[in-house]
């Protein structure tokens, strides 16, 4: 449990190696610096806690922030299996400690504040939570950037890959829940527990008096939810039990009728429920604080209640503005299962993760197994051009050599001819056909453009013929002593929408992709979004969904681009990534994405 | 108090004109449909509610959103001057009621719950908060946008003015801080109420183990905070109170030092706040719930500590993971005025907020008085074009004429000229040199591209014949009948960064400026910034700075462009508007922005 370890300086490191190896390893250590851990499945607890018994588990690293979700918990009267904190994990890791408790039978939801992982370690936790998340919802608070992390993911498009965009996506792609706060985990946790999960986005709302809806629906509106269309029946219905002036097309506002019968309030919330364009309901401003003085029993309040997300199998949430403890009524819907928030923003946020982790589920089992991708698999071409670059001492591919090696993955790349003089440069074009592309090949040179390499829109035989002798020209004067292998000389693609679709190895995740729009989406707005290899096709489209400039893509100045034909360059980037465990990066930058197909532009692969 | 008035149909906005008849124009109307009136300063209660006597006013447009506040605030024995529901504001509106709560001495922060402003009323509310910020804050929820709202701001840009950007900007404008809830009014009120202003944004956090320091700095970053670097002396001192390991640069970590000697809290604290690069301190996750019991009693616990944000005249604000009631050195600092919330966000963003209303005040009094603009002021020639255009019966201004009157105020627009004839246009060229831009002069044709009525890029006689031939055509084919005054001949520009201004009215603030970078920029992201008229230089640096492209303004993509002629244009299209009521709209669009200088390219005036 004592601190002073490897946390604080060279001494401390020493110190804690010194523990390491006094275990011999054969006994596994916990911590140093850690505030200990707890198994109520197996009444242990080797801690300072004394947390009540219940079915949360929670990993977490720093015992700070152990103290403050646990508390938080026992306000709702929500109790752990088990409470873990991993210290400085000099040996067992937060995600031992994840596969352990994967096992437990009596943990039902798995509670995370992760400050970052270990070297390769994020890899373990992806496909551990792929697993977990199956059967149990775990939800995560992940604070800090490492820098071990931030320099992982350098090199030309590095600035932009800041890892908690990393993060963002294994728990996408992994169906984990992100929240913000200690009291937002436990808001999460209690509802993924207490309620049945929604199957789509679209939500109700009942409220008595507009301020909550409105509120309601502002946050809503931020979560990505959607207000429900009421069926005309269910507006019948509802029109039949409330005041002439309560508004009953969603949301719905008893707007007093509750004053006057209080059992309108399960028969309101039953209709709405009922409707099967409803996926889930809010009930909020009931105000039970101020009017239940007016009403029976608590009991005759809330009767059936309770029981009704149960019945309907959809989530139902209470927003109240004072604590259940101090109202009979409320304090009768709490415990009777139903989650009760203080603000309407919280209640909205717990919808919505239960709308993300509903259809997280529903993708994953649409989706059906991954597709198989063996290592082995690789064409035979492409054994042979990184074995020959490797053979040749080059830690990079010629870009001749990286487009052959994408054709035999069958990915859209505009036909290319190595020219070694003049005369085989405006051979090739003619073949071609005109205008074409002239770009030096070079070992020694990695920035074609910077150092005159590049020449483009040749229209003649003329036009070929001095840019033949300028990019060489160029060359030499960039690098005297330079060995050029060429001019490779290729069609030239007609402009259009640009974008970026990179692999890089992250130190925490291992390989990733990621995907954005060219110029200032990348530049100026680190527009990107990244996905962790493999990827599947929700993957890959949920990767284009997420950019800011997804509308460019979606056709909003002019037609619609080919979305599928981005979709299959990621999915195939992924494969050829899995199959050539050579290649440390790759750039496809940039891709032009046509109405109908895609064309690579420019790339560049590093072994 | 009764509903059923204009809030529910036809019939019910009968029955509230009857109200107001039958008060005759004398009395004055509250409501209806309002939970009522509070004015404890002269107790004085007309409502539902009782709540504590203090120094806070509560204006809001809703009951239910009173009813949360007020119970948020108890809770923290917060107490009112003054509840007000304004209900239908079938007569007396929320501007009244803040015209009026203005004057009283014993209110000390006023907290505003707003749905949307009547016709006209969003100006007067600009105009009201702008002298009250002076000396008291103003806190506020806004939610919804109304129909009427979204449909003033439409036109051709329209789709962009989204309402709640133009509230943001009025909320920039008059120093009012917005907030997103219930809870975080009450919090950023307290923190205002009971802590000095905060005069930059540089703060210094002090924890007792990591976790809270990483949460705290991750919120931080959000809000644009910054760590303060400590000085050296600094640093120094806190080595010799705490232990070895325990980090001393910011942030500053006891790692247990306050578990030997809890005095170390106040000295640490008073340490950080004395030093002049920090402008306040949050102190986190000292978990008095878990250690008091090791400490004397909670007097010695807090010593001198809820003395110093008076002593230095900079905020503190306390993080703690238990409520204070349950422990009674918590208890202590939270009755000595420091603000105690239970999760950092929550705290960070309280600082935020004094961040941002300090700096709102140390703006404002820099700038000193505001620019005198006199509507009589406006140059004899701009006057003339007006009343010329209206006097031929148009609604708009030829492009030729709109150049003219921003001429008239100094703005950077090309020479131009109109030929009549095919030889004018070609001797107007020569005069000017080439290349040369065509453009269709005529009532009739508002969208000029549209119609063929542009030629750009004439490079010589040949060019510019051809191009008056073909618009003239064209124009004639777009409309049979048409007057076509002329082509409109000028210097083509060379390309550059592009922005947008545009001026419109908005039917609750009225005049406002919208900036924004062209392209995609507006098209596909929406990024925009409004400002309310009159802009301030300060406004306007506001303005460029908000929007999510400002790096292509400060040059992230070559060199960075020329801030100031952008503001300048900005604030002289401000002036024009004033001093021309005429105009009801006005769009340049495109204006290259160049390194130094700018020029605008095309521009349109509706009167």
């Amino acid at each position: 449990m004592s601190g002073g370890f490897a946390e604080s300086g060279e001494e401390g490191k020493k110190l804690q190696a010194e523990v390491l190896k006094s275990a011999g390893g054969t006994v596994r250590i916990v911590g140093p610096n850690t505030l200990g851990i707890v198994n109520l499945s197996h009444n242990f607890n080797a801690s300072f806690l004394c947390p009540l018994k219940g079915c949360l588990g929670l990993l977490c690293q720093g015992g700070n922030a152990i103290n403050e979700v646990e508390y938080i918990a026992r306000k709702k009267e929500l109790g752990f299996t088990q409470i873990v904190d991993s210290g400085n994990q000099a040996d067992v890791g937060i995600c031992d400690f994840l596969e352990y408790i994967q096992a437990d039978p009596q943990t039902k939801a798995i509670l995370m504040y992760i400050e970052g992982f270990r070297e390769n370690e994020g890899r373990r936790f992806l496909n551990l939570a792929k697993q977990i998340t199956k059967t149990k919802p775990i939800v995560v608070i992940k604070v800090g950037a490492t820098e071990l992390g931030r320099r992982a993911v350098s090199s030309h498009t590095g600035s932009l890959a800041g890892e908690d965009a990393i993060y963002d996506a294994v728990f996408e792609q992994a169906g984990v829940i992100r929240v913000k706060n200690s009291s937002e985990l436990i808001d999460v946790a209690e509802a993924l527990l207490k309620l049945p999960r929604m199957k789509g986005n679209r939500f109700g709302i009942l409220v008595d008096g507009g301020s909550h809806s409105t509120m309601s629906c502002d946050t809503a509106a931020k979560y990505g939810l959607e207000l429900a269309p009421l069926s005309s029946e269910t507006q019948k219905k509802l029109k039949e039990i409330l005041f002439p002036h309560s508004p009953v097309s969603n949301p719905v506002d008893f707007a007093g009728a509750m004053d006057a019968d209080v059992r309108v309030l399960s028969n309101a919330a039953s209709l709405m429920l009922k409707d099967t364009n409803v996926d889930g309901l809010i009930v909020a401003g009931i105000n039970f604080g101020g009017y239940s003085r007016w009403w029976g029993s608590s009991e005759e309040v809330v009767a059936g209640f309770t029981e009704l997300p149960k019945k309907y199998g959809k989530p139902m949430i209470l927003h109240n503005s004072v604590l259940s403890e101090e109202n009979p009524a409320l304090k009768t819907i709490a415990d009777g299962g139903i989650p009760v928030f203080l603000d309407t923003e919280r209640a909205v946020r717990c919808m919505a993760a239960l709308v993300k982790y509903g259809t997280y589920l529903e993708t994953v089992k649409a989706a059906g197994k991954p597709r198989a991708i063996s290592k082995k698999a690789r064409p035979k071409k492409v054994e042979q051009i990184i074995k020959g670059a490797k053979a040749a001492g080059r830690s990079s591919l010629f870009e001749i050599e990286a487009r052959e090696l994408l054709k035999g993955y069958g990915l859209p790349v505009p036909k290319s001819m190595l020219a070694k003089t003049k005369d085989e440069a405006i051979e090739v074009a003619e073949k071609m056909g005109y205008p074409v592309v002239a770009k030096i090949v070079s070992a020694e040179i990695i920035h074609k453009t910077e150092a005159g390499g590049v020449k483009i829109d040749l229209k003649d035989k003329l036009a070929v013929e001095k840019a033949f002798n300028e990019i060489t020209a160029n060359a030499k004067k960039y690098n005297k002593g330079l060995k050029i292998e060429g001019v490779m000389i290729s069609p030239m693609m007609p402009a259009s929408t640009e974008i970026i679709i990179g692999m890089m190895h992250d130190a925490q995740f291992g390989p990733v992709i990621m995907f954005g729009l060219g110029g200032i989406f990348v530049e100026v707005l680190k527009d990107v979004a990244f996905g962790l290899i493999p990827v599947e096709t929700n993957d890959a489209c949920r990767m284009l969904r997420e950019i800011r400039g997804w509308p460019v893509l979606e056709g909003v100045r002019g037609e619609a681009k080919d979305i599928k034909a981005i979709v299959d360059i990621i999915l195939k980037i992924s494969k050829l990534t899995i199959e050539n465990g050579e290649i440390s990066e790759l750039d496809l930058n940039p891709v032009f994405v046509y109405e109908q197909g895609a064309k690579i532009i420019d790339v560049r692969i590093i072994l």
